[in-house]
């Protein structure tokens, strides 16, 4: 059995651990980021924290994985800049690999967290797979033949032209009419909130629940911009699942149910519907495919 | 010198020929489809037009590839479905193989003009590449590190949410605002018309070129949909070139430096703009195309 370091990089903490070639975690760690110290720092925190996994596992390393929010050049391994953690033109890859000594990769996190999902989550086993997050904004990751496609990233997709302002600049992108911000936006608009005047994403589908048809409307209002942005990727990439993660994706099947049933009429005829699924690995998702990110480069480094 | 046959399927006429390993063509013909014909016959029509252009070219063949317009299985070499040409459920690619002896691969039309123009036009050398035709309809094909990317289709990808209705049965498609059939709606809406009060694709520019203002106007937002639509693939797949075929690209450059000047506005801040260019090869694309998918299809089977 081979193993492999993954390594997701977070604003808050940092996700460490041992992942073996199936996809199964067999150690691993989390420490806080601690953003405000420089970023030499905190990379000889993840080597030590590595380290540690390493030992706690009696595992030798193939190959290590890293998965990064941000702009990152994932050819040269370099985080060229990280708002919320203060880095800059970081070679995080590369002195990694000095430290550990096998070679590492530097991905996307929402591209490593999609692989996880496909190795070892709600896709597992699929040829294809755009995995969507629901969260802050709308990110996606696409998995073609177990390799990450890298940057294919639909959140500032514009579905509604000259619709709402999005934070991109432009008006009317997925991500300004589908993530949990957008769907919080709406909620408070609508007027429904929780008992102390708070809105957060789950506040809609308790009010829903709780028999108010204003909040059943607004939520079919939601799906019909989801499904508009999903069909839109399915229709162009024809993924053999779509996994949805994130706060909102918790809804599971009240969900789902209406999503699929409004994508079925926007899908292309002659196309079957994908599978729609929730994702399952919650966050170890970034953990596991940022090491089998690893991997994958380990196997093509020997051909 | 390896050479490989290429073969264009169109509804009117099939363009066959002899493409070398670089992408040069050293023979070619072209024969009436007569479509109405059974489908057996017509593949006899191809074949021995295939064996006429690899005898002009005094080369034999290493593999072949196909174009073909209509919903097809790549991996089984079926065109499933052809209205234009009644085909259905015909396995062409095994079919001319054991006619031609060579490994044949059958992908389609749009996706084997997309590997043409990256192996000998316009985006000649390109890491990757998306290239959108403008005609009857919106196609798309992508290709990168030289490779068909298939399935990739994004004519029916809604930016305007609850817009015009297209053929396809979604409301506010790319292909409904941007196709030359969109345009020449367009244009005949706004009253605008040859002299003989007829439209084609070219009618609206030319007025404009004459000075009339509701031409440029109209132009200005048919342009405003058309970077809408190619900076969600720009943003969403990171092309390096942006090749743009079809009628309406004969236009050039006053189609395209406006084009140019739109997306600087819609395309993220991090990355710069891909180069947009007009397709160079015309015809000539889906046939060199299809030749290099049967080389790339040899390259793997090699392997």
């Amino acid at each position: 059995m081979k193993y492999y370091a993954g390594i997701d990089i977070g604003g808050t903490n940092i996700k460490t651990g041992i992942v073996d070639e199936l996809g199964e975690i067999v150690a691993e760690d989390s420490i806080p980021t601690g953003a405000d110290r420089p970023q030499e720092v905190v990379l000889q925190d993840i080597i030590a924290s590595v380290r540690g996994c390493v030992s706690t596992a009696g595992a030798s390393l193939s190959a290590a994985g890293m998965g990064s929010p941000g702009a990152i050049d994932s050819e040269r391994g370099v985080v060229i800049r990280n708002y919320n953690l203060g880095w800059k033109d970081f070679a995080i890859a590369p002195a990694m690999s000095e430290a550990l000594g096998v070679p590492v990769t530097l991905e996307n996190d929402a591209d490593a967290a999609a692989l996880g999902e496909v190795v070892a989550g709600c896709a597992k086993g699929a040829k294809s797979a755009m995995i969507i997050t629901l969260g802050t904004g709308v990110g996606s990751g696409y998995v073609i033949d177990g390799k990450i496609f890298r940057g294919c990233e639909f959140g500032h997709m514009v579905i509604v032209h000259g619709g709402l302002q999005c934070t991109c600049g432009r008006k009317g992108c997925f991500e300004a009419y589908c993530s949990a911000t957008g769907l919080i936006r709406m909620t408070r608009e609508a007027g429904i909130t929780e008992d102390d005047g708070t809105v957060n994403g789950k506040t809609i589908f308790d009010a829903a629940e709780n028999g108010n048809k204003a909040a059943a409307e607004l939520i079919d209002e939601y799906i019909e911009y989801l499904a508009c942005g999903i069909a839109n990727l399915i229709n162009g990439l024809q993924p053999e699942v779509v996994g949805l993660g994130g706060g909102v994706a918790k809804q599971g099947e009240s969900l789902l149910a209406p999503l699929r049933e409004k994508l079925r009429r926007e899908v292309f005829g002659g196309f079957a519907l994908p599978r729609i699924v929730s994702c399952t690995l919650g966050y170890k998702a970034g953990l596991i495919g940022a090491a089998m990110a690893g991997k994958n480069l380990a196997a093509s480094a020997d051909r």
